[in-house]
């Protein structure tokens, strides 16, 4: 592409480095940016800038907070037993939306990946079972993914609070609500019929 | 969607007044730029914000610019008798993009749609008539959209200059290079075959 004003250029550089924009979609994006009022635009990278500035992570559960604790530690209302595990703040956005779990979380970061150099050092796992023992939770809701990382770090972070009385679960994993069964993948397909439920289980999870 | 910081949310916000950007996609840039580093922010943000408040418009030809004329209006390398005539700054990048056009340019910034009250006072088109006669343009070269607007748009300019000794032309229209027929409208397809041109003309087009 061949600008006439560096200006426009740098912008469009700059959107196009955010994840899946190219350089048609970057340049759609600043021309409307350049269509509105400036202010608006200010307003536009005022966020983004205290945003990356000013966003601290919860020192409880390593979540995205506006303070040294965030919303959902603080929040009284929440039961303090409970504690669910995930991979990343976008996992406690989904979560959330829900509107229906109203335990706390424990955010790690990441999952361990002994390929990719992720080991627990890299995580934030040393400070649950601290955490665990402090607080008395009773309850580690692992809500991560499904694959052999995954597993691996359930595993490792089972061994790390074997000594305390907590209990472990998983999310339940099937054939999601509206979903056709003849487009499930066969793994989960023959879980789902391996782990059938109860038709009263049923009834309660609707 | 439920955030647990008002920061972040802001910033997604921000994003999705983006054009194309919903949530999920506005969520996924703003935990990217919080990955990066501050510096990259900064720099992500500025260029947006320079972009906004320095842009100018060529007095000559409107399109996008640093200054008060735009780098193709001020390169004497161009064919200052030729004007391309463009709805907007994107067709400009569009056409400059292929490195095979060496006149100027005059971005109508639209294109008339009494529905719309886009009227010639709306537009860029006051500006012509003058540009052709004191710099003695000999052709103008219609790149418009071939909708009912567009041809409105060619026959109100053609009626505009046509005191004045300057050649109407507009860009080929027909079969794209690499398309096939089987999937070509058929406007496209009938138009391309009434128009169809000597062999000789095709090889030079090649």
């Amino acid at each position: 592409m061949i600008f006439s004003s560096k200006l426009i250029e740098d912008a469009v550089q700059e959107f196009s480095r955010l994840p899946g924009i190219g350089k048609k979609t970057a340049l759609r994006m600043v021309l409307q940016l350049l269509k509105m009022e400036k202010g608006e635009v200010d307003a536009f990278t005022g966020a983004v800038s205290r945003m990356r500035h000013d966003v601290k992570f919860c020192k409880e559960c390593h979540n995205v907070a506006d303070s040294d604790v965030c919303v959902i530690c603080v929040n009284p209302g929440r039961n303090r037993r409970q504690v669910c595990i995930v991979e990343n703040i976008r996992d406690v956005i989904a979560i959330e939306s829900t509107q229906q779990y109203s335990g706390l979380y424990h955010v790690l970061g990441g999952i361990l990946s002994p390929l990719d150099g992720i080991g627990p050092e890299q995580l934030n796992i040393s400070s649950l079972h601290k955490r665990v023992k402090e607080h008395e939770v009773t309850e580690l809701i692992m809500a991560l993914s499904p694959t052999i990382e995954g597993d691996t770090t359930v595993y490792y972070i089972s061994r790390q609070v074997k000594d305390l009385p907590v209990s472990i679960t998983t999310i339940a994993r099937g054939i999601s609500f509206g979903g056709e069964l003849e487009y499930a993948d066969e793994m989960t397909l023959a879980k789902s019929i391996a782990k059938r439920q109860p038709i009263e289980n049923y009834v309660n999870m609707k």
